[in-house]
């Protein structure tokens, strides 16, 4: 039985941090990514790709906020919803170009996917989520007064220092997770829940609604991966490993850890709460609800990892 | 057996004309229109929706223009996947809150879809579909020397009467038919090939590449209807009938007609080019690859035309 993979793309997978975001830019980037993919698929593992969306929906609120006047702007669960074609169909048409330069027919595409959270999660409460262009504090203050926004000043100093942000609540449910498994029964090649998924609750009368918040895209990979009783959950970001004591002499990248040892360095906070932090809960998460094992390394280690020889993997 | 439909729905199930196409009209619209599919469901029909895109394209396309010094603008084949993530969102959300309000849990989701046109299409050569803004001669004229666009005017005597037109080649393939199919197979309802799905031409080496051009979606419907063998093709739009003799004192509805009728009426040039013209060409071609019937009438009247009670129906 081939082995089943959820693999969680960073940012840096489709945009670096000193691009625009030109569609040649982004087509590269991919390119680069799918150069990965396509070995794993080689080595036999069968895939589901997820992945962020922050510099593709943070260009579209721009492109509709300098619109609003001419064309009505569309809020974040719609906007998400957009970056899954876009994101998508690069990943698919990029891949496909692989396989079929192999002379390999293999079924790939993008399932638009919606994310349970909860309407109490609590970051409902205070948002926590930066998104879209940053505002002078005046300009700020008038999107807080016309729009209902909730602004923070995020980088002190700067000319324009303040953001919108949104909540960014749990997910708890794939809700498309039925079609994910049907076309991996097709053996096909899926990209689900990007950027997180659209976050949608559940109303008091089992409808669902989207809400203007962003899902972290690791944890909803999780949510994913244990939707299809994945085998091993690969999270690939910009290094090569987790690390503890980050900075400090005895600093040290983690290899091979059991879920209990990555739980208490968790706890004893080694990990970025924007960063690393999410990436680890989610393995945990994972390894903690049956999976064999999740892996966090670089894109360009994300095949010697899942050979065991780079990484940091979380065991039982 | 369950009869399969391919459901083409025209702008006006999304978006009306006169409307701005903010979230809430186009939601709203989008449930009248679930209304019909629901009803469809209850009928034993499994479905594949497919839609149009114009107008949710256009704001894109002007939105893209009005940041374009903050943020690159992407082109119409990443655009045309953003409104497939987009309009694909509002229909599962809306269809899987029509069933779960009925205690039925179906599978639900839209496939982001390339089709393959053929790079000789002479479609490419005088390219006749406009999109986007309108433009003053003076904008189309700088357009056309910065971006090589090709510009026409599209509506004289407008203070802003040029528009910029791309090629509407002719569809041959559903790059991800496979996947459809393999959804089909699930029992779900599947949206796909949205907006006449993202355009793709076979280079030399056989890799599929994204084209600045936009398909019919009633021509594509009926290549995604044939790729996973439908009974029925159902072209929804704003009349209840096509029309022969349109305007003049014999003017007629047609109700059920042979394929041999629809092709001599096409040929005496009773439907519109832009409009009507190719919906009759789309149904014609469905029948004779061997679909059981076409039909074209309006959403309204959809479930009805389907008990054979209304709307032009085409058969063998």
């Amino acid at each position: 039985m081939k082995k089943l993979v959820v693999i969680a793309l960073g940012g840096n997978a489709i945009k670096q941090a000193h691009e625009k975001g030109t569609v040649e830019e982004q087509f590269a980037n991919v390119a680069e990514t799918c150069d990965q993919l396509v070995q794993m698929n080689a080595m036999g593992y069968k895939m589901i790709i997820t992945h962020g969306n922050g510099p593709q929906a943070g260009n579209l609120l721009i492109q509709q906020e300098e619109a609003n006047t001419l064309v009505p702007a569309q809020p974040m669960d719609v906007v998400g919803s957009m970056t899954q074609g876009q994101i998508g169909y690069m990943f698919q048409n990029t891949l496909q170009n692989y396989f079929m330069q192999k002379g390999k027919n293999i079924p790939i595409t993008t399932v638009v996917t919606q994310v349970l959270v909860k309407e109490d999660d609590p970051d409902f409460e205070d948002p926590s989520k930066p998104v879209g262009p940053f505002y002078t504090k005046d300009e700020a203050l008038r999107l807080k007064e016309e729009k209902s926004y909730v602004v923070k000043e995020v980088k002190p100093n700067a000319e324009k220092s303040w953001r919108r942000v949104v909540p960014s609540p749990e997910p708890f449910e794939i809700v498309e997770s039925n079609c994910v498994q049907a076309l991996v029964e097709a053996r096909a090649i899926i990209i689900a829940s990007g950027g997180g998924g659209i976050p949608v609750m559940k109303n008091k009368d089992g409808t669902l609604e989207g809400l203007e918040a962003v899902i972290d895209k690791d944890k909803a990979g999780n949510v994913l991966a244990q939707s299809v009783n994945a085998d091993i959950y690969l999270i690939l970001t910009d290094v090569e490993n987790a690390r503890i004591n980050y900075g400090k002499p005895d600093e040290k990248p983690l290899g091979k850890i059991t879920v209990q040892e990555a739980e208490k360095y968790l706890e004893e906070g080694h990990f970025l709460a924007g960063s690393m932090g999410p990436k680890v809960t989610a393995a945990i998460r994972f390894v903690k609800a049956g999976g064999k094992k999740s892996i966090i390394t670089s894109l360009s280690n994300a095949v010697n990892a899942l050979e065991g020889k780079s990484g940091t993997i979380i065991v039982k």
